[in-house]
């Protein structure tokens, strides 16, 4: 649907570089391009308040943004954060959600210039938008990808999502029982995965350094496959990914086992890892091969081969686009 | 409270000329400057959709930010626009949201480059970004007014207010009885000034035409009281303004005698016109007086002088801000 509404948009600006259909929409008024994203969060559908500290959540509602801007190879310099706040939230409780936004601004530089704080009938609800800059040859879109380029992922992928499972898991222990206390201990890495991600900045200068310029990037928030497709879908591309080469973090991959769910689904269909998803010329190889950060999964393809995923048995299987969305 | 908030803050970029504290946060990446500003509107504190059509309503909720960018004597260029929808919203419904947000984008040459489609649990939110261009040396702040300016404002005030209150009238009238139709008709005026109010973007053009840059200029969006401290705030100055020379229209001045509302206060204190508030030298004085579009309502005067409103019998009162805020 959403699609459907933007359809009708005709851009009339020349300062519009590129408007809806990527991760941020980039504004040209001179010689550096300027980048904007945004995001609204509302409770009972993106966060629940039972088991996510509000410090936590300012911090990750900073964080999904800038990730936005920084998976078009630009750097965040400033964000906007407008509340709708219901009576239930205590001004102690608002300082702390603020709290997190400042820790997120000041640990990634960017500067909080605006918004707007109002009430709501009933919850919380987050908006913010995020403002980057970049060389205008430094930009990376989802439609760059050629074939042959390689596949790469930052990080490891699905910590989000178990951390979530395990967070839901114990809040309806809770519910329950108030006296069970929840389960958490020894599970750190995938709980700060979901509840307080980081934006892939890092990977910005470790792309200068190593003199890569991206063809295609897109932050991984719903999942691998989906993201896959979505650069193949804007490159005209197919894309074929192996399954030995997704690497997970052991936490997650016990979790999952424990949940009865396949690890490899954790990463393929799980959502809000915020690592960065991007496509190298083949050339660049011997840039990545060895950096700890960095892991090529796959290459680009002919549009007719498909989106699949080569299993380690070596069957093919179309990637389909589970991730997570809170319209579905 | 969110002056506490904001107080805090740092600023760390070069590229962040002005941050909180305008009606639209200044970024500077080369010769043009970038204004961007933020709003976000819930259902049942900003709009009833009892009486609002979505139509207008999307419309207003892009008019409402274009007004801050032009406050800023800057052109509006692009916009984001994030919606958060519950279950209740059919896909019909938001489509004639979007067709009064495209509307107002085509009226006012800006671009929708963005923005989130989001469910929520209950209720509408509606959440848009504006960002505008303008020269450095033509950005018209708050802080800029100097005594002896003359305090100026454009079109007329109050008219949106009273359009409220009639719209809540018979609301209520048709709460209590569905067969008795709202009485609204011969209120045209008011109706569209609550309902489908205009950013005064063509006073910008005004200016070039004119020559003139306003020393300090606001949009009337709390009421001109409210409007009038935040200029001489932020300027460090007081204000005399003068009963005789605001101008009301009789449909609001009828509609408000009939509210027994001394007309007055509905420019004072009523909100969401929409309007400019803004300062000129006075040595600009002639090129302002016959302008249709502009009346002189007083001048800027020294701080000790607070800010008053001087009544056609001569007596001088000191100016509340009694704007309509929700989170009063």
């Amino acid at each position: 649907m959403i699609e459907r509404l933007t359809n009708k948009i005709k851009l009339k600006n020349s300062s519009t570089v590129k408007g809806v259909g990527d991760d941020a929409a980039v504004l040209d008024f001179s010689n550096k391009q300027i980048v904007i994203t945004t995001d609204l969060l509302t409770e009972g559908v993106h966060f629940n308040l039972m088991y996510t500290p509000l410090k936590h959540l300012g911090y990750k509602s900073i964080v999904v943004n800038l990730s936005d801007v920084v998976a078009m190879n630009a750097t965040p310099k400033q964000v906007t954060v407008s509340l709708a706040i219901s009576s239930k939230f205590s001004v102690e409780a608002i300082e702390e959600l603020y709290e997190g936004i400042y820790l997120a601004c000041e640990k990634y530089d960017v500067d909080l210039i605006g918004g707007d704080t109002t009430s709501s009938l009933t919850g919380l609800t987050i908006s913010v938008t995020a403002i980057g800059e970049a060389n205008k040859e430094d930009l990376a879109y989802r439609s760059g990808a050629k074939k042959t380029d390689l596949i790469c992922i930052t990080g490891d992928l699905g910590g989000a999502y178990m951390g979530l499972q395990l967070l839901e898991r114990e809040n309806e222990v809770f519910k329950g029982n108030n006296l069970i206390k929840p389960q958490l201990s020894g599970h750190d890495y995938i709980l700060a995965r979901q509840l307080k991600p980081e934006a892939r900045l890092d990977i910005i200068a470790i792309f200068k350094e190593l003199k890569i310029k991206p063809t295609a990037m897109i932050d991984i928030s719903d999942g691998l496959s989906s993201e896959i497709k979505h650069i193949c879908k804007e490159s005209h591309s197919g894309a074929k990914i192996y399954e030995d080469k997704i690497l997970l973090d052991n936490d997650t991959k016990n979790m999952a086992l424990e949940f009865n769910i396949n690890p490899l689904v954790t990463a393929l269909n799980g959502g809000e890892d915020y690592e960065l998803l991007f496509t190298i010329p083949v050339t660049d190889y011997e840039k990545v091969r060895n950096h700890p950060d960095i892991t090529v999964i796959g290459h680009i393809a002919d549009e007719s081969e498909g989106t699949v995923l080569v299993t380690n048995a070596g069957s093919e299987i179309e990637l389909t686009a589970q991730g997570w969305n809170p319209l579905k």
